[in-house]
């Protein structure tokens, strides 16, 4: 896509830290770290988010961020990451372009998210929910 | 592993609400969801985290997320979604048995992650961790 920030990326339009780059994806350093050592995983083909790539891309995108999360721990002695792919704005995505975040947390310097259990008042409205979505599938 | 609770989940020893299951993973609701629809999706094999796993259960276990989110924003009318693995008690991991995160997300009614940017002071600190990360792949 002409307009899109991430195939700039990806096409070396537009110049990037990188990190990991095959026939199919590029890994590279997010400029706005939630951590120090924070890196981007995109498929060279633009896809806008998850739902729209195909399972394939989403499986090798998934197995090359892994390999960078176990490389953080290594090489940056991170005790630990967080790997996420937010889809629409409603989630936090703000490029549209698929990809995924790796993120390096470490002891005494992390970042701690604002994870925020809500428990369901009566479980039979969990097991609605989980009706509906089997619906779905 | 005995005393691991998603394994009892796995095996049925513990109730769960079920969304989705094949021979290799298996996906139901989280009891204390961050947005109400929260799922879970495991791998009936005991992994500690995506580290510990292997490229096919990370591939296999992503396209099952990919699948259920999908499902969400059909069947709940969700505007969006994040899938988030999270590894180690410093980044958030709570149960020690790998485990995907795929947590609908709704206009006027999402969960805002505390997500904060924090850009390098200067962008060869961005390279160096670049080059420690790609040394250890």
């Amino acid at each position: 896509m002409n307009d899109c920030l991430f195939c700039k990326i990806a096409a070396g339009a537009i110049p990037s830290t990188k990190v990991y780059e095959d026939d199919k994806c590029l890994a590279f350093m997010d400029i706005g770290p939630v951590v120090q050592g924070h890196a981007l995983v995109i498929p060279k083909e633009h896809f806008a988010n998850l739902s729209e790539a195909t399972d394939e891309v989403a499986a090798h995108l998934i197995c090359v961020a892994r390999k960078i999360a176990v490389a953080q721990t290594k090489a940056l002695g991170a005790a630990g990451f967080n790997v996420i792919t937010n889809q629409g704005a409603v989630a936090g995505q703000t490029v549209g372009h698929l990809h995924f975040h790796v993120i390096p947390q470490f002891e005494g310097n992390a970042h701690k998210w604002n994870w925020e259990a809500r428990p369901y008042r009566d479980l039979s409205e969990a097991a609605a929910l989980a009706e509906k979505i089997k619906s779905a599938l």
